[in-house]
């Protein structure tokens, strides 16, 4: 591709001859790795016309920069960026400036202050990845995704593709869900009570920024998925976490002043407890004495190939008291970015407002995409799929476990992708995975799962939807190896 | 696809026999709309085994639906929903419900109180759509769109199309932006200091979030583009609102309390006026006094077919004061969502940990997709065929207005794709609007680009992206008709 001669521009003020001021122009543009080896530059018409400077003064700069070997001239092809001109590693641009922001006083919010670890972005080059919430490409249907994404490029869904739906969905997704997908977890829900949502994340946002204020208290599960805590921190709300049991959350330790309450009862996040349908009448119960809202986080509830697994806490719920998230990023994978939100529809619409405020909608070829790829079956085959896959892989991980010596803190009744770990109180699991990584093994430290300032260190997970079968043993040994040291 | 068995759930403490709360379950599927004629019901064996009862109940619950004519049976393929079974027009399940939330005092924040019109769905069925910022199959290169987009698909690719981001973006999409889009706006930026976005919208709604709080003051043109007004409305921040004049916002006019500047500099928007050189500069040594940041709106600069685009206001900051918002919205198609924003570091810093709370990152597919089109050269031809048509709708549009005498109230000089107008001050163009669409003519009302509650009403927004060159003039014959007997 040729260097567009939109790119040129004649500072208004600058210093010396029009002719070296575009030698400098092209110069810096190759010094500082914007323009490539071998790209055509524009020509000497076309670069005068645009800079408003005669002809001849862009001849004279192509000329003199030929000579310094910045550019080569291939007959009556034109000018090219010279194989001999300085390459730079990677584009860092010139930077004209002289920075006098003070950024402790313009940011007026800050964001990047979380606690987590990030998750390594090369974990497919480990050996033994135990990484939780990751796709494995091996159990993914690439091929009817890939047919589905090319139908939802047709002639036909050029208004899907393309269109701004403003602050509404794709039709046919939201009526699979409602269809198909809830009803799967007891869920009656009519297509005004559903949202698409930009993944589980995005839900768990919109309601906290629905149901919150700086006046009012969530309650999240001790321990609880990190980023839930991170977002609540970060929204103007007090948080209240409250210590999960073997079962899951406590109702009845529900403190008085709980406006919302963040639950994963069909599966603890990271705990994997399954809530007993007695604790479950009980806490609709509480929500109703303290009129507060319960938000479901019913993630992974297709990955249930241990046993059926229990309805939905909403498909429980007659007071229009539960909010409803759920998504594809599991069953399909993360980087979709699809997620949705069931709720009443006073709150719905709340949801479709503030959505539309902050990104509008989540892009409509995906969502067409996804509801061929649901409504063709493939899907359920995928579902299927990879339960049978998962099912191998935890036979494979409990008994290396076992062989080991290693500690389950909580295994998901129903199946799942992870289990829960404890190392003995002496070992700190930040440490462990550092030292293991060296090994090509990655596990997922525990702390960050914790509230507050003493977070337990002993903890870890282990997930298994991206590791081979033929991995987990050799990993867990490692694994019980660096604990057996630490 | 057949009705999945996961679907069925006995109520814990159902009415009646077992047969009878099948039979029942069944037939409410059916009666809501959620099972459809023809899909076909789970074995008995099946349905037997998942809900836990003996499979003659079932059976005799099936044999009761097949001569209620709910179902039929074929052979041995099994038992399907009848096509003599009631049929509802569309989904709407049976609710059990006894909502008792107070949503007046669940909601914590509203955010659906907005006052802007909702642009017709049915557009494309106006015969004369003069609609605003919508995709123009004919002007699109859907076939290469599509090629990327199945490249993008491939195995290669598998982890940019699958893989959860956390908080990064597409490599190649940044590189793309940093090399090629900016240098044309003038613009020198690093990859740390880009984000991409889901839109405009989604950047402009980050930035707010940064930069301001309940302490704060964003200053906004008036008139300016309603969704910003309205995402600043829903912000904890004061909105001071300041009116353009014929060359855009007015500098020495700005507050004194001023935190935030939100401004279109190149072609602003509604009124398409370009701020000439000197109040750039003017601005941004007025931000400086005040202490102030800026985010510039650069959307639409690559319709410029009627006179070179200035570089943008951020090409002139040498303080790391101007916040940059692009994006491909206009140039590709609203329902892409992807845009980005461009800044010091401190503050993309903090924007991409914001946007990793909210939605972790745009879909990767989709970056990629875009990316592929980017580079290999596409979208440059692309722009180049919008161009030139939008350059001969745009003199259509110019000789008829002429030709009908309306009267035009900014237009912008580099090109664009909308004309800003007005009628006599008696004209509401709302009901201009209301009335002109019963003849097959979309125009925007002005009123919702104004701040407060004395809105003018005469004024109105021509958009010629979505309509074709035929229908221009004697679309605008409709419109002038319209006001003279208004």
């Amino acid at each position: 591709m040729g260097i567009s001669v939109d790119t040129f521009f004649l500072e208004l003020n600058g210093q010396g001859t029009l002719q070296a001021q575009i030698q400098q122009m092209i110069a810096e543009g190759i010094l500082s790795g914007r323009f490539h080896v071998g790209e055509k530059l524009p020509s000497s018409r076309k670069l005068a016309a645009h800079l408003g400077v005669s002809r001849i003064t862009v001849t004279l700069a192509y000329t003199e920069l030929l000579a310094n070997d910045y550019l080569t001239a291939k007959g009556r092809s034109g000018y090219f960026v010279s194989q001999n001109a300085p390459v730079p590693p990677k584009y860092s641009p010139v930077q004209k400036r002289d920075e006098n922001v003070d950024w402790d006083t313009a940011l007026a919010r800050r964001f990047s202050d979380g606690d987590v670890l990030p998750k390594p972005s090369n974990w497919r080059d480990y050996k033994y990845p135990f990484i939780y919430g990751q796709a494995d490409r091996k159990l993914f249907d690439h091929a009817n995704w890939r047919l589905c994404a090319v139908r939802a490029l047709g002639h036909k869904d050029f208004a899907s593709l393309t269109g701004d739906y403003m602050d509404q969905d794709d039709p046919l997704l939201i009526e699979f869900i409602a269809r198909h997908t809830l009803p799967r977890r007891g869920i009656a829900a009519r297509p005004e009570e559903i949202l698409i949502t930009m993944g589980a994340q995005n839900a768990l946002w919109l309601a906290s920024r629905i149901l919150l204020n700086r006046n009012r208290t969530a309650v999240i599960e001790d321990p609880c998925y990190y980023a839930l805590r991170d977002l609540l921190n970060h929204s103007d709300c007090k948080v209240s976490p409250l210590a999960v049991d073997r079962d899951g959350l406590t109702p009845d330790a529900l403190p008085d002043e709980t406006d919302v309450i963040f639950t994963t009862p069909s599966h603890q996040s990271p705990t994997t407890a399954t809530m007993p349908v007695d604790r479950r009448h009980e806490l609709l119960k509480r929500a109703r004495e303290l009129d507060a809202m319960v938000v479901e986080d019913d993630y992974e509830f297709e990955m249930a190939f241990l046993g059926s697994p229990s309805p939905a806490l909403k498909s429980m719920d007659r007071d229009g008291r539960v909010i409803y998230v759920g998504s594809f990023s599991k069953s399909l994978f993360p980087g979709l970015r699809l997620g949705y939100i069931v709720g009443s529809e006073p709150f719905i619409r709340e949801a479709r407002a503030l959505r539309s405020l902050v990104l509008r909608h989540p892009p409509g070829h995906i969502q067409r995409t996804a509801a061929y790829f649901l409504s063709l079956g493939h899907y359920d085959a995928q579902i299927r799929r990879m339960s049978k896959t998962l099912a191998r892989r935890r036979e494979a991980l409990d008994s290396a476990v076992e062989q080991y010596g290693l500690t389950v803190a909580g295994r998901g009744i129903m199946g799942g992708s992870s289990l829960w770990m404890s190392a003995p109180d002496r070992v700190d699991t930040t440490k462990l995975a550092k030292k293991l990584q060296s090994q090509g093994v990655h596990i997922e430290p525990g702390a960050s799962f914790f509230n507050g300032l003493h977070q337990p260190r002993n903890f870890y997970r282990l997930g298994y939807s991206s590791i081979g079968r033929d991995r987990i043993g050799p990993g867990v040994k490692l694994i019980a190896d660096a604990i057996r040291s630490a």
